[in-house]
């Protein structure tokens, strides 16, 4: 498996179709699967946005006001108002706020971000993902390039471990996971693994080669990789009723 | 980057030197990142176990019963005496165990496995993995092979995403981290981002190419791939009084 940045991207800005972009770019071929940073996706969707958008409702003050009481962090009241905004639930509001998105993505701030945003305040998550990962795609195909899986990716942090990684947010043309179930091990013992989640391994590695910061690549192409021979599944984000974390953050509410 | 699985190792039995096995099939250059599945490294360390080995206590009792009762599912009380053994901490006990094993990692059952286990009931996971990947480090550097970074791998599901990732469980030769923090973006504000986890990373790039199964191929050769001109961190369990969700799930209880 071998993964290659696509250099020399420019700055994306609203309008601009990242297909042609990447097409202009890099030699495709089938089976390969390309990874595009949802930053560049969000900027090529018009997804920017100012803090002077977002009417502050009581609720938005307040999650403003509780953070600063406790976490001592100034919050801009219209900041909490814009992932009020993108979320459909907040799992933690106090010290920080982790939201569901739209989408059913879990993450800090439902994934805004405040970096890498010239000449507005904010950027938001593209609002379908994998619809765009599907107009990726067939954009590619339009352009000679069939049969080429694409990926969404952001970056997130995760309980019980440090740092963060890069996990897909949307995909299309390969589903989202290999499904072991009823495969055996080397023993003949059905395995215990069930499902891979090959699109967020693949998100990370891609991650390691695009980096953050100034020096940034935003997409990355896989080559020489295969889904395999295996059932598929596109379940990614847990539902509600099978997340026993989520349920416990329901029940929970911080006292520190 | 690329990553080349290492293919054609044996059936690993204790006392079984990884770093001999690798080094007789690859060929290493300075900055290849060896990746290695905790399953390999549990079976050279001797770490298989067998159920009649795990005297059951009231608690391991307890356990079983209340998953039998709740989840409707048979529990071997030994196997959850095993966990406990293996665990600092259960985080959940019903309807399944999630643990903190003793070196900080936490996922169901500590990590242990039933499948891929020949001759015995149970595998579990290596002591200290990180002093594990040390040892296969110093074993290819007396083979010849200088500046290999080792990462040991498992896989792992996670709150709030289907399926299951590669995720390192110790390392050496190099930080768990890329510590972003002091460097900017494009338009020089500093960045939001922290800290990378690229070997979690390395370890879900890994797994794309090991696969589990009959045809898992427990070893992995990634190369150039650079860490970089960044700071490192080797946090990469998260300090309980630094995980919110850890403290959600301890004040909870399921009432399923």
């Amino acid at each position: 498996m071998e993964l290659e940045p696509v250099t020399g991207l420019p700055e994306v800005r609203p309008g601009d179709d990242i297909a042609e972009l990447v097409a202009e770019r890099v030699d495709l071929e089938p089976g390969d699967v390309l990874t595009v940073a949802s930053t560049i996706v969000s900027k090529a969707e018009g997804r920017l946005a100012d803090l002077e958008d977002y009417p502050v409702s009581g609720r938005a003050q307040e999650i403003a006001d509780r953070i600063e009481e406790i976490a001592g962090e100034e919050k801009d009241p219209r900041f909490a108002q814009a992932v009020l905004d993108e979320s459909a639930e907040l799992l933690i509001d106090v010290p920080f706020l982790l939201a569901e998105t739209r989408f059913g993505h879990i993450c800090p701030n439902a994934g805004i971000d405040r970096s890498n945003v010239p000449d507005h305040d904010i950027l938001l998550l593209p609002r379908k993902p994998s619809e765009s990962a599907e107009r990726i795609r067939a954009g590619l195909e339009e352009r000679g390039y069939e049969d080429v899986p694409v990926i969404v990716t952001d970056t997130c942090g995760r309980p019980f471990r440090h740092g963060q990684t890069g996990v897909a947010i949307g995909w299309a043309g390969m589903p989202a996971s290999r499904d072991w179930r009823g495969e055996e091990d080397r023993d003949g013992h059905e395995l215990g693994v069930t499902v891979q989640s090959v699109v967020d391994e693949l998100a990370a590695a891609a991650n390691l080669v695009t980096g953050e910061g100034a020096g940034g690549v935003p997409a990355v192409v896989v080559r020489d990789w295969e889904f395999g021979d295996h059932g598929g599944s596109d379940e990614l984000f847990r539902a509600v009723e099978n997340d026993l974390v989520r349920e416990a953050l329901r029940d929970w509410e911080f006292d520190g």
